[in-house]
């Protein structure tokens, strides 16, 4: 099966997903500044979501392109990602809503966390698919960057219960890690000189 | 007509479809497991219905797939499943949101059933479309796990009036039988070396 | 310009709004049939303008196969097509939520006129950029249908005052017109041999 | 990196930006004219935006005419645009509801303005990418009107706190003057004979 309906589709969930969001900033009743202002948590959290979304679909991107068959096993990892994913707005709306408190915040981690894994499940069927000596086998590589992501989501659920500013913070950080996009994928592929 | 337009249509409204739904977990006021629990039933029709849409895709894509030409009558075949497949949302949240009572249970049953008869007419279109002999006449067969699908919707309709726990149980089941994506066609396709 | 894009972003905006229509049928809180009862009109309306949309996406479809080159001029007169098509979600909601009363009634004549009007000076714009012998200038022939459903809009919005249920049919008889593809069209681009 | 997806992309986020908008005009629980009205100055915010992101649609699509390679740069500051973008549903619903008043507009202005800056941002980055030679950046050449539009939107955002529809009209008047397609970047196109 080729991959242009496959990308198509998480394309389109994913430019959905990142849309919709901006529907948990409900337009206020009155018109002045104090209207605005129990809307700015929810701001906040929406810009962090938009860039993770973003990441997502840029490193989707970029995972997609060093690929050339999709298997069944392959769509349904795909699915099961999108599905994390979706229910992001959900969790990020939960988060702004309650300024950060202690269980939104850790719930938010979970569901980063929970994408994170359906990310690596993805990117491990992909490999699967395309073999051992497969340009995406050496493109992904040790994939470190994954596992620290995964171990500051876990870190960050536990200190939400301590703190969650600190866990806030830790979101950030995996962001900041991640907003460069995968270089080495790009590199293998130049390399290779597939793309 | 060429079937790029009619497949792109296709994923953009069941792309929709698959991610709005997910508006119908409304974000609680609360910010504790207290404010929660009452979204845990939705969460569950969310995943249940998500696992549906995601089978139709697959379905659609592997069918569309074993196709060349669209004439007029498929094309409206297939608004005619996307259009009971809009109403998933719908169902599945007064589903959710009522803890799987009878009469919703019922009718997300009824919803299945008849988008399960439109999937059916659309695959009729589609072989009459492509000819007696034709590639996607053989792929689909005989359609056993069409057949079975359609049963056993009817059975969980009834039986929800007695207990909508077995009805979710069959709905369960139906969406299992159809995880594994249709071999049929695959198989066909790889035999007939057209894909 | 090529019209790849231009179909593209048409599908996708048109494919939105026959989804987004479904967010009108609010989930009831009742699980019982009584709380199912006041949306069978919204149901009804939803009926009717998903099949109204389902139309506009297959002419649109139709109309844009015999095209090859897209202007400025097109462009804007397809966003002004778009534009009256984006209103019918809430001309469907509101005729629907106060059962087919007389002012919601005509509101929505009005939006199907203007959209007609808009489908017209599309085709118009369209036939102006390809020239008088051109394909689609041939295909849309006298327009015999599109003037028809423009005179029933006008004839539907000024008895609604009088009998909003006469209206109604009036909309159902423009839909059964249309329901039948444009054959005008495929028949031209048959005889031509460019499709 | 091709720019099919990223194109792909682009166009399913305005896509869902422009459409999701119609859903600030909620529909209203009474039958007649009364129960219009107060949605009058939200429609008139609702035409003015859909006229705002056709036009930047519009100019998104030309602008990726002239480009041929998107680097990893250009994938953010497209999703920074994109970003902007997707608060004009929120500040034109916020405009609307509050019948122009003082705060909301200005902050309409910023959105507009923050918007038109990511624009030019996306624009150098992809004439970096293209080199000082490049079809874009003949294409793009003084830029005036987008340095003009920056301006405007300055001025409508300070003379809202003393007159809000001078600023409506500064943003009608920045509408009209993009409303023309970007000329320069076709004409380039069409002497260099790349298109």
């Amino acid at each position: 099966m080729g991959k242009g309906r496959f990308e198509a589709f998480s394309d389109g969930v994913i430019a959905i997903i990142i849309t919709i969001m901006v529907l948990e900033l409900k337009v206020p009743h009155g018109e002045n500044l104090e209207a605005l202002r129990p809307l700015f948590p929810v701001f906040l959290s929406y810009v962090l979501s938009f860039t993770y979304i973003g990441i997502y679909w840029n490193n989707h991107h970029h995972m997609l392109h060093a690929t050339h068959h999709i298997t069944a096993a392959n769509l349904w990892a795909n699915l099961h990602l999108l599905f994390w994913l979706s229910l992001v707005p959900f969790t990020t709306g939960w988060m702004g809503e309650n300024y950060f408190a202690v269980l939104p915040t850790a719930l938010y981690g979970v569901n980063l966390f929970l994408a994170a894994i359906a990310y690596t499940i993805l990117q491990l069927s992909l490999i699967r698919a395309a073999g051992e000596g497969s340009l995406i086998k050496k493109a992904v590589g040790s994939d470190i960057k994954g596992k620290i992501s995964i171990m500051l989501y876990l870190l960050a659920i536990g200190i939400a219960f301590v703190s969650p500013t600190i866990s806030q913070a830790l979101y950030v950080t995996v962001a900041v890690i991640w907003f460069i996009p995968d270089r080495r994928i790009e590199a293998v592929l130049k390399d290779s000189e597939v793309s």
